[in-house]
């Protein structure tokens, strides 16, 4: 049997809604030590990868593994039936299971929801991410990566984004103009979760469609960060910690400069 | 001639849109006691019967029965322009009048509105209801049956309401899964609205159709809890008390369950 | 050089939500003592005058007269991206500039944006305006301005105003009903910006579209108050002063009251 109870429903809710528009159907692999989630977008260029460990659990029991297909919008429609601080318990048989159930307590224990759930049959091999080396990691506000996304969006499809020891830029344009978006790095800020640190090896100058990175910053309610690792060489990889006991990555393949100028 | 105001001109913009979504056009009877307002919807299957007492209004006086058929857009509309801290003031020529008049007063008396509404004329008997003796009582947060009736409306169409003597459940089911929602009394709530207390003589176990019970709920602004009578030979009622002095009801009757399953 | 540094960058986005849906290219005149702006609707039924001093600016140096011709929705969406806070600065080359730049600068001095704005040709003239002497003048809440023009759309578009010296009136008719708001002058409101004042020479009764006006009410946020200038040889004038360093004027022909009744 597999079993596991979240005290605070509402984190399911934020990594459903970080994940469901990015990948409709999902394969959640529950193990002994953690639930793992990896998917791609339906035209194959993007891929999220969820882990959330067995600590992350009040309660936690997984007898064998056992491999759930959801249906990211049936999930999502059941989760929206519970508050951010329901009890979410999650339960499945061994093996291969056609469903699995969902139950939500309220914290007064006078409601109880119980959901059944239809798994779906997912054909999908498990992708290796191979460990890379990254030029630069730029760790800054989530609320203003999603906020620069977004801006950006008004000028352009694609944004580049250009690392030096110093600073961030991230740049668009379009019909409407050029848009150049700087963020400093200082000391001098009260809150660490709005300062902007960049860990630089080399500098980077790369290019990345901006209908992508505005679908991973569906994640910010999870984290008050986020942090971008990238490298001339391999995808970029997006970041939010989910607390001290999982993450949301999100790895998305650099535009090809020559390509974009000809569109 | 017919004249009654309201100190609270919120109150009637509650009831109003509590109404408008059944029944389009509709009677308002006004006499010496109260005002009704009773009226079925388009397709004939629920039934809303609205009544105000004289006690509500600050002034109130009726000479003589007056009918006033109101087209329920237009008069929202007209609500639209108050304030809910508004004084409203209804008028009419006693008998058969094409016209009534509405008055909005600002509490600092700088700003009256005063609409003229063209009546509308309806064919319609006033229904009777019987008295009818109810297998079962709930009482529960309007709030709360507002959110399952919302949240149950992703599952299915109808919801099945069992009534035992420990709890009541809502159940409805369809592509996305199958969903129970129940509710158990509890004599450790602090606040008396959000409990559940539910008096029953007989257990039941009922269908009604979502969208109506959807449209019910519009009343939710009016009271802090609603009760739903129900009984295995009689249309379910759902009324929200209007303070000490009127209520709004709602009737529907159940669906046949074989019809349903044949659907 | 043209370069002017606002403190407030809330100001221009306010200004600039106040004209883009009224005139959609915009002629920009920036000379030693202000910026101004005149444009008028496509149908050339309502003109706008926009004027901001150079007090208004921390810094104002403009070294020769120079005309930007801007195409405010791009200009709008440059500014979604600022906050209300943040700093704004307005460049331009002298003479006949392709474009223009604007820089945002956020308080904290961490992230800057700068964007390129082409510039657009507009060919027109200047219109002087003269000088009317009008029958009334009435100030009143910018706010219930707003909400009186949104609530009569309900009934009918156009709305006739009376001036009395005890009151105003706004009057409306056509489906649902006939809507009269009278607002009267009183001494004894706390709050100045919520009193009614009714400067008249004579009485004044006129008609104006509500289309148009709607569209003026955009500017609500720009002050508190707002007033009419009113006469029944002249166009009426909707003024919203920028603080003490500039106004928005908004002019209408009224409709010839004849013609209504035919429509």
């Amino acid at each position: 049997m597999f079993e596991a109870k979240l005290q605070q429903g509402g984190l399911l809710k934020k990594i459903l809604e970080s994940v469901k528009d990015l990948v409709v159907d999902g394969l959640w692999d529950c193990d002994g030590a953690a639930i793992t989630l990896q998917g791609m977008d339906s035209s194959h260029v993007a891929l999220v990868e969820m882990l959330l460990r067995a600590e992350a659990f009040e309660h936690y029991r997984c007898d064998r593994n056992v491999t759930l297909g959801m249906n990211h919008n049936h999930l999502s429609k059941i989760l929206k039936c519970a508050n951010n601080d329901d009890i979410v318990i999650l339960k499945a048989a061994d093996q291969n299971p056609d469903s699995c159930s969902l139950i939500l307590e309220s914290k007064n224990g006078e409601k109880t929801s119980d959901f059944v759930v239809s798994l779906v049959r997912i054909d999908t091999d498990q992708l290796g991410i191979p460990e890379t080396e990254y030029s630069a990691h730029v760790k800054m506000s989530s609320g203003e990566f999603q906020r620069i996304c977004r801006d950006l969006s008004q000028f352009g499809d694609a944004v580049q984004i250009t690392c030096s020891k110093q600073d961030v830029k991230f740049s668009s344009s379009g019909e409407t103009g050029k848009a150049n978006i700087t963020l400093t790095h200082s000391a001098t800020v009260d809150k660490e979760e709005e300062s902007v640190t960049v860990d630089l090896k080399e500098p980077v100058d790369l290019t990345f469609a901006l209908r992508f990175l505005n679908l991973f910053t569906k994640a910010t309610p999870i984290s008050d960060t986020v942090t971008l690792s990238l490298s001339q060489e391999a995808p970029l990889v997006v970041e939010y910690k989910i607390g001290d006991s999982g993450h949301i990555r999100y790895f998305l393949a650099p535009k090809i400069q020559e390509d974009e100028e000809n569109e």
